[in-house]
């Protein structure tokens, strides 16, 4: 997990990666309190004598940002965020964001988008010598239709309203992807046939009628959920899944994505699945992707929140069955550079260790670990968002 | 996981397997979308650009296969191919199945028996010098049912009629257990109630007045799925429980052996139930195992999905609570005669591994691990199943 | 996992530990089958021809207790107990628990409770030269609430009987946390809210009028269970939950942390929540214990039934995203001394192995590993039961 080097490492530290879920950064200044409370997926606990610091993430930044911040390794938090608030926001940002050596990042832009970068900044700020990020975006479904509830909308007019709203969002240049968060908002056990436009009318009806009202209605209604999946099938491009661990907004044994099964039986030959997370469940999400053909999966959020020590024993589980071609890297990094340069390290030398470890056993061959590592890293997300190769001057490890 | 040696190595590569449950092979030549189909328990991905190659069973049957037909380790799937079609499906199988060193086979015949080997022609093909394995026959109880109601049945002579079929399939010469894929028909959250003959009746009537005839009808309603259960609870011999990873016709969640504790209770006492698979619930499994005298398990099917690269992980797992009596080895291998070797291999590295490191690290001695190597590979099997002692020349480990 | 060195394993050694959750110990004389009903979860299984000794916790115990009683490592059962009965119970006891380097045991006194050792008299056997073990109390819910039962109670007096019964049990000396049973019970899948008052009455008068009398009457309803999980947040004692792994009295996946999710953000900010040994559900625990600041884990019970072989490994999916506050250490030993000894010696050799695997690897400081080593194995319990640092001469670890 540590040191070590290898063909293997190297081609990884030197291949620019395609994230293919992230989030923006917060480019202002950070406390204590305000970056503890992005350090955790729950909420930072002042007042408890237990700081976020630590924690696997609180240590992995330490050890993997402080050297980019030009710190030794482990500095104690209070350099760290000396160090970082003497720097600035942005001057840290852009240091630790080019050192997560990505070429494109697809950013999820429904959630907290005021408070960051959004998807041209983010890769600007990425930036580096030779390499120009390109910026991908992904239209969250819930935030739309909760848009489109917002600007008023009848309930027979609600499906065919957020339908055109959702086709109209994945129009503007730069869309890959749309994303559900139906795992926070009613798990996967729902049923799984397309609801019928009396249902979705009748559902549209209670919610709308329901408390909240402008930005403040959560959509959180079974049928209509299931709606927002349906209308990712139609309008066709790949489906992004939150799935497994987030944040305490969440069962995580409804997030299981085997609960999805006959959903996927449904919707086979229709839209790529791409299964986010999954930690702990990469398991069952590694099964869907071995017997469905559009599944796909990452293990992103988890790599930074288990650290180095331990994205090689997350990633060994998550690819036990999976076929090479399906699965993915994501940061799933959200509010700090930190998380999108934790993310790539961890998942750089995660794999590279355990394939390493593979082809010194002499259980793969070298040339197939360095396919792997190329594919997982960038080739198979170019493949299902049809994302043109970026110029890729960092990119040591031959053809695709 | 690799070309490590050591006494408990040594022992385990020269120990005849007992494989207590695995399927037939076909011997006809395949083309690479008939072997692709068969490397996944998914369907093949044709058109796709996807090779089931592309795997960790696929990249196995390249390292681990190849050798056996003369080919280089990793040899590329076109030349593997390509050599398994020189030598022709029945002289490829013949090196494979001999390579796997298994002095016993444990057939499971109930499904797509037509185009399999049947357990008498698995063993001829797995002679080698000084070895002729023995065959048993596994049979499976949604076919037995399925072939009473193909014949046509009353639905007040139903539970009759397939408990007479049931004790007349078993009393055939070689039967040694009953098989049940409750897992896929309903999953294991079910009443675990013996039904009432009245609710059988109800059942039975409902089911064969639907859908499907002759052999297209599927037994998959809960009363009836529980009543084979049931049944072979009367008939007594040791009952197969398809627990966990399969194919796409499954609901991973709803195969959770966990789910079977309050059937495992009423039938304490009774028969041995023989939990296949289990992966990724083999913690789950060992639970069982661990609180119930009458539970065994085996982690078959994930052994050669996950190849020798992460038997041992899985082993490990399996093994942190099982008594060391209750684990059995099977490779659940089905179709390609690849799996019967990589099942092998796969079990006799992985469990090599993590015995050879507890022995290395001073937790458990030589003679313990190798007691451990022989009873997992072979001598629980003979034990629950009352097999006679194979005649073994390749077993150099010492007396059981 | 083994007979490694360095400076982690030194202070971890060395280092008092804080039992937070255990139970006493037989001191009576064990014949064969009375020490392998106390070796396992299940029950012994004499004539079966399985010896529980065939069992990690078996092989575990002759490794690492064997010496302790003077015999070699891995000596046979047979010599094992013949050892065990020359010297004693009481003495074997004494050896085990002083082996076992623990400054303080806080006792479930709710099982059992006439057949083993009270924890004054569990920490009296523990003293070794210069340490004087703290013994502290922890009060079983259910066995409250059937204790009043038993004495007589009219249903609309129940919930103010159990609330004062427990608040007098409480009220006892060195009583420092409450715990309940509700995952062996009815599991976590109950609904969250407080009940209502006449709930409670309806459902103790069911209970009351129920089978069973006197000690006889097992309390298992789901809303009685859920009064007993609310009388503990006004009570405000720290609360232990039984989750994952224990006897076949359970079923494990009812007993999944991530059922409390909601019960859990509805108790927010009131008493911290203990989530006890959690295998195999360990990762759903550091989840919560991740996003809710009132819930810690521990993965007792699972330590000494998979051994130092596999503690390793179970403790570090348990601190994948764990903060290190957080992680506390517990034996759940029960009946037998050695599993208090083997308890420690897993958690103290699994630790030390994966930290200072991430010490030796750059990816954790050695002042940081030092930290959690403390933290995890003493001073979070010290913390979170507000306990007074206990006089401490076998730590050389420096200040907390």
């Amino acid at each position: 997990m540590g040191d070590d080097t290898g063909p293997v490492r190297e081609a990884l530290d030197t291949l620019d990666l395609v994230d293919h879920h992230c989030h923006g950064i917060v480019t202002f200044g950070l406390d204590r309190q305000g970056f503890e409370s992005l350090l955790t997926e729950g909420a930072a606990w002042p007042g408890s004598g237990i700081s976020l610091f630590d924690t696997p993430a609180g240590v992995a930044v330490r050890r993997h940002c402080a050297p980019v911040l030009g710190l030794p390794r482990h500095a104690p938090p209070e350099e760290y965020l000396a160090r970082r608030a003497e720097l600035g926001g942005p001057k840290a940002s852009r240091r630790l964001l080019a050192a997560a050596g990505v070429s494109a990042f697809c950013v999820d832009t429904g959630y907290a988008a005021e408070r960051l970068t959004g998807p041209a900044e983010l890769a600007e700020l990425a930036a580096r010598p030779g390499v120009r990020p390109a910026a991908y975006e992904v239209v969250r479904l819930e935030s739309v239709a909760e848009a489109v509830a917002a600007r008023g909308v009848e309930p027979d007019e609600y499906a065919a309203a957020v339908e055109a709203a959702v086709r109209q969002a994945v129009a503007r240049p730069g869309v890959v992807a749309v994303k559900s968060v139906a795992a926070y908002r009613t798990g996967f056990a729902l049923d799984p046939a397309r609801p019928a436009e009396e249902e979705v009318t009748r559902a549209a009806a209670a919610w709308l009628a329901g408390p909240g009202q402008g930005d403040g209605r959560r959509l959180a209604d079974p049928v209509l959920v299931r709606h927002l999946l349906w209308t990712a099938v139609e309008v066709g491009l790949p489906l992004q899944l939150h799935t497994g661990f987030g944040d305490s907004d969440l069962h995580l044994h409804r997030a299981d994505p085997a609960l999805l099964t006959d959903w996927l039986r449904l919707t086979a030959g229709t839209v790529p699945v791409m299964l986010l997370h999954c930690w702990p469940h990469q398991r069952q999400a590694a099964y869907l992707a071995a017997v469905f053909e559009q599944v796909y999966l990452d293990v992103g959020l988890a790599l930074h929140h288990v650290g180095p020590a331990r994205a090689g024993a997350v990633l060994a589980e998550a690819l036990e069955i999976t076929p090479f071609r399906k699965l993915l890297y994501s940061s799933d990094a959200f509010g700090l550079a930190e998380f999108h340069h934790l993310g790539a390290v961890a998942f750089r030398r995660g794999l590279a260790g355990l394939l390493q470890q593979r082809v010194d056993a002499g259980e793969l061959s070298l040339p197939d670990a360095l396919r792997i590592a190329r594919w997982t890293g960038r080739d198979n997300a170019l493949r299902v968002y049809r994302l043109p190769a970026p110029d890729d001057p960092g990119d040591r490890t031959g053809a695709r």
